[in-house]
């Protein structure tokens, strides 16, 4: 491990996962915190979710969102991911002194567009000012609570012969973002920035026996994936032309050097369910407009432990490890 | 209002309130936002507490503390000020790019030792990484979950002839970091940051009808006092000799400029209690620790409504205003 924190430290892949797993699980280690996923489920007489997300997407406006709008969808979605209904929101600004209140409006209004799609609210907050030059505009922060609806998610629970589903294109996110970033933005690019509780609720509604969902952020799909099967006896086998992806995201992927498959998407979610209800799985995400592109991307297999495995189109494989450095910093 | 964000919009005190009354709660409108106080209580079968606060604090050791407890007492505090008892954190870091590990690990570590002397558990975070120059070291965001369990406290229920009761020496913590800032650390100035869900135990657990507790952060004793009455029929007056500061503090307050009572204080609190009850109340916090100081300062009266005013010891009186503009940047 490193003695400063690089930039690869927060990319969400591998660097990210050791600081966390070597330097702050053992220091604040308890069996809620050791939950796997991006919340926890607390005890208690209702089930409660809870969950956070610091935000430091760089720029702040993009073509299908902005800071503000990702801040809510954000925790919104691992509350759904958890198995959650979306509740209550906090917020806390950190403002670099020098920013435009107008653009702290227009983030705030987001914000409040996005609440609303969510059907959460915000109840509480926090306001700090740093001098110039400690920030970058505006840092935020939320947490969420949702009540537990659907328990027992979990990547534990996935089995041989699973179906895995990814419910549309991915890369749209972490495609659009650096888009912008090189002021390149393309009209045809945007972020999938959006809520998922209406998706999971969908999904999970029709008990059809759901193992795990997951929003793959940053690290992207490759990187969630990994996260499911690691450490563990199974692995995933994924078909490439099975894959959807935006031809426009994925031309300009080849130009920026990037892979769609480690983007960041903030509107997506993974799926791995029974192969027997991968059906009616698909059927009920592609009756949302969030998820009329959903399909099944591969499946759990026993073949390769641990890992997760790229049939490609020509009939080679490739392993996809997670995401390692920080290939794209500030994309959330 | 100004156009840009200004340290002044960080201090707690006036422009902080603006910035909140007129940007960002019309936006994000909602009853349990609208409830005063640093938390809010969310209805459901079990009522729950819900804050949070991000840490900026600068510099990030100092006499007393670092950013790593003030980051667990803060919220611990705010959820404990509002009758609930603290139960679940989450913690998001924000790391600036070169950020020692060494650090963050003695950060860390300090988070740990402070949840375990709250009685709360970290049960989710984040990590985010920002490049050098965009932050400074760390940034910390805690938002906490409590189990409401003495409801009904607020400003709105204080009374004509209430008691002022302070838990302590105010200002050591605001006076602690600006030296620790100016590199002129006193061995016998020390941050108060400590834990106050005990000392509120002890309070309301009388169940002598105290009317509010608030933690005085940001913006000190002048200006919480200031947001009990501000708007109201009542105001508070409080008698210059009763209000209990460290020698030493109040040397350096002279000799750094400041004034006490506008001074962030990280382990006090402010308590509005019946009269007939304060010398019980004043009694059972003084037989805690944190508690050992308390003293009354002060009364609510018809007098001044709306209004803070001094009685200074030669007879004079003065009005203390809210903090306007930033005394002290970056002390939380």
């Amino acid at each position: 491990m490193d003695e400063i924190i690089t930039l690869d430290y927060g990319s969400g892949g591998k660097k990210t996962s050791r600081l966390i797993e070597e330097k702050i699980l053992p220091a604040l280690d308890n069996p809620a915190l050791r939950q796997l996923g991006d919340g926890a489920v607390l005890p208690g007489g209702e089930q409660l979710v809870f969950s956070t997300d610091s935000f430091v997407v760089s720029p702040l406006f993009f073509p299908g969102g902005d800071i503000g709008k990702l801040s809510v969808c954000g925790t919104v979605n691992d509350i759904a991911m958890c198995g959650g209904v979306p509740k209550y929101l906090s917020c806390a600004f950190i403002l670099e002194e020098g920013f435009p209140l107008k653009e702290l409006e227009r983030i705030i209004a987001a914000m409040h567009d996005a609440a609303e799609a969510a059907g959460v609210q915000v109840v509480t907050g926090d306001t700090k000012v740093v001098e110039r030059g400690r920030g970058d505009g505006i840092y935020i922060n939320t947490a969420g609570i949702g009540v537990l609806k659907y328990p027992g998610l979990s990547p534990g629970a996935i089995r041989d012969g699973d179906a895995v589903i990814v419910s549309g294109t991915v890369g749209d996110h972490g495609t659009a973002v650096m888009l912008a970033r090189s002021g390149m933005a393309q009209g045809d690019i945007r972020s999938d920035c959006a809520p998922l509780h209406k998706l999971a609720e969908a999904i999970l509604s029709l008990n059809a026996g759901a193992r795990v969902l997951r929003d793959p952020t940053r690290g992207g799909v490759a990187t969630t994936l990994n996260e499911f099967v690691e450490g563990g006896t199974l692995g995933i086998e994924l078909q490439d032309g099975a894959i959807p992806v935006n031809g426009a995201v994925r031309a300009a992927c080849d130009m920026l050097g990037l892979d769609p498959l480690y983007c960041a998407n903030e509107g997506k979610l993974l799926a791995v369910v029974p192969r027997e209800n991968a059906d009616a799985v698909l059927s009920a995400m592609r009756a949302l407009p969030e998820g009329k592109d959903a399909a099944v991307i591969g499946s759990v297999t026993a073949r390769y432990p641990g890992k997760v495995v790229m049939q490609t189109a020509l009939g080679g494989r490739r392993i996809l490890q997670k995401l390692s450095g920080a290939q794209l910093p500030r994309i959330c």
